[in-house]
């Protein structure tokens, strides 16, 4: 295999695509941007005069947040358009707001859509580079990266880490995008949660999958929650979120942890459902220097995938 | 005639009381900024300092958009206010809202707004320019002048040109602009679609009213279809969607069009009901290049209104 | 007491805590940025490379554009995030919500929110600055910082000017960053209104409440408005509107008022309501310089707060 040792694709879909090879390249320009601004070095302006558009059809305000400054911190121009049922899609397919939004004069969508595979339909319709913020329960590629970023900034190597994925894994784009980018890096993963939104099928991937929490999480590096969605979740497959805190919840004290073992959570935060408060700030949990590292992970993405000079 | 060779209003209202002379000022300033971009040359930052506020208090993204994305490309600094309902406007008259734009320390407001004549009123208040962006089933100068850009870019003139306009003619500020604006410019007009929705009295104007689509379309040099506003009609002016689709829907090979003849919508589009997506795509159809020379357009409305250098 | 002649405060919860001294400070500096746009001199852009966060949890969309026009004119780049119940804030605290803000790089948080004392909390969580852009019926110090200066302006100073406040000033933050503000400058303040709304107890502030609105004007300097919110009184606490604008509205001709009387109101109007259009057009009303001066008063308060150069 022949490594890779500068970006090639024009689009980014998610971390199932990617080489290990593409994910260090964005890991190692993020890490780039993080030092510039640790030094209090400028960052150049490698998008001045590029035009990103936000194209956020399902509510978030924290991932369209996080791409506005990045973008901004890169100089480039960026418009977000944030609506559910916006007078831009009325009567409108998804082909034609994003044709429309390319004549407009983008040069980068940043789409985050209900549906899995928005964004790869898009790339193909479209000339301008596509980037996924999320797709349904596909893939969330920037959130992955900066979780994986963390990670790596803190060990230096994801090779040989046991990483414990916990909660919703079914419906999870953020799972589902950090197994692909994990396994590519050599970690080795567990997945734990209820067996309705856990499948025992996922072992097919090359993990582990296990039921029993304390088992699960008595010998990981780092331990990933993931946020409950009352909103996807149907009464077949969750069971209340009293018993779901009671079973699953990340409690201190009630299990032995590793000492060092890292705590993630892509945000926002139930305190008391997936984690209670003690643990969530805990010198353990990583989870507002993974907000600080998407700022600069997102840079990297739309730097390459923009054909950012420098 | 003395012919203006320089701008010499504050605000745009309309395409009614444009000469021809300052309707090309306009068209040929669009021309010069698109040329700059095509030969990837830098546009001058003539509104530079400048604070330009996007007063949107009827729904619309396609329109203020084009109009923020044209405001960066003169440098300007640009806000948008796009609420229906914001706490800007409770308890609060327009006159009062503009001024306190104004007081803000805006340099121009672009206006959309669901009253005819509003745009007029607010630039008889403030002292800044105001430049309509839709005001009701009055004018809709922006999306006139860059559907008479995207003409005169394909045929040099619109001199002797015949030009169908097709569908709800009668609340149309698309249509009610483009008819005054192409009047001008010499070309002949042929208004069609339901009697209801296209009264034979707008023959005083000096064009053609015709019920019958097949004579109106086939030496049509081009069609200009409106999108159907199920939204503002009431019954007894429209049939049934099906029924106008049928009967005054275009579809491809329906009809013999002229063999060069160009199809314009203004968007978003119908698909199925106004055009079929074969006729919307085809090589005739240049509904993406009017959103691309919309930027151009609301560029040099913007360079000529706000007095900019260059 | 020693005089400062230095910022010295990381926030701005509110004039409460204020000395004279940087009262005068803030309005200097705001005199200064006015003076250079009147000169149309550059303003120093004292606040490149700065990333400012609006954070309206309570609706507002004047106050929001005023911080964000402020922070454009000196460079600043700033993020608005003004929604009820946005995505960032579901299930998540103020606290956490804050925290990320400040994790994704704001170096400064401008928080609107409908709980007194949110500010403050805030402030004590994160470690950028926080400006208080209204909590509840606490403070809304940006807001009495303009009003303020428009009459220093006009009066070069407030030491013994007398000062009707007029209305609902139970439930005004207005009122109270005023009553802080104007009472450090040396100002006679009389509170007039129905008495359910202007408690006799408020005269423990060192001031005069009077019931009696003849009275409160006759020989008023300046008569401050505050804006009538039917959405936050009870009807325990409010007659009708009819009955509140007979008995408390200022109409012209009405009351001897005194001839350079000032009049202020924070908007937005009510007209008919708590003034009538005639006086709050005439030339004793300084509705609009309030709109205006507020942009230079909040440079002055992102300058200081945010640590601006020169």
């Amino acid at each position: 295999m022949v490594i890779k040792n500068k970006w090639e694709r024009k689009s980014l879909i998610g971390l199932e695509e990617l080489s290990e090879e593409e994910i260090n390249l964005l890991l190692d320009k993020a890490k780039y941007f993080k030092k510039l601004k640790s030094l209090n070095q400028k960052i150049p302006e490698s998008l001045a005069g590029k035009r990103i558009v936000n194209l956020f059809l399902e509510p978030s305000t924290r991932t369209r947040i996080a791409f506005e400054v990045a973008a901004k911190g890169l100089n480039a121009d960026i418009i977000s358009i944030a609506e559910k049922s916006s007078s831009l899609t009325k009567g409108e397919s998804l082909r034609d707001t994003a044709r429309n939004i390319q004549s407009l004069g983008a040069d980068a969508i940043v789409l985050r859509h209900s549906s899995p595979g928005s964004p790869l339909f898009l790339s193909e319709i479209v000339e301008v580079p596509v980037i996924n913020a999320g797709d349904g329960a596909h893939e969330h590629p920037s959130q992955a990266l900066l979780d994986i970023f963390t990670l790596r900034e803190k060990w230096g190597s994801l090779k040989g880490k046991k990483i414990t994925i916990l909660g919703d894994i079914l419906f999870s784009r953020v799972a589902r995008s950090n197994i692909w980018g994990m396994l590519k890096l050599g970690a080795k993963i567990t997945l734990s949660g209820p067996s309705t939104l856990v499948p025992k099928k996922m072992e097919d991937w090359g993990l582990t999958v296990s039921y029993n929490l304390e088992s699960a999480v008595e010998d990981a590096d780092a331990i990933m929650l993931l946020r409950i969605q009352h909103e996807r979740q149907t009464e077949t497959h969750f069971p209340s979120l009293k018993e779901y805190s009671k079973m699953f919840g990340l409690r201190e004290g009630e299990f032995e942890l590793k000492k060092n073992a890292l705590i993630l959570h892509p945000g926002p935060i139930n305190r008391g459902v997936e984690i209670d408060s003690k643990m969530a700030d805990s010198s353990q949990s990583v989870v507002l220097e993974q907000v600080s590292n998407g700022v600069y992970v997102r840079m990297a993405i739309l730097h390459f995938c923009c054909n950012g000079k420098v």
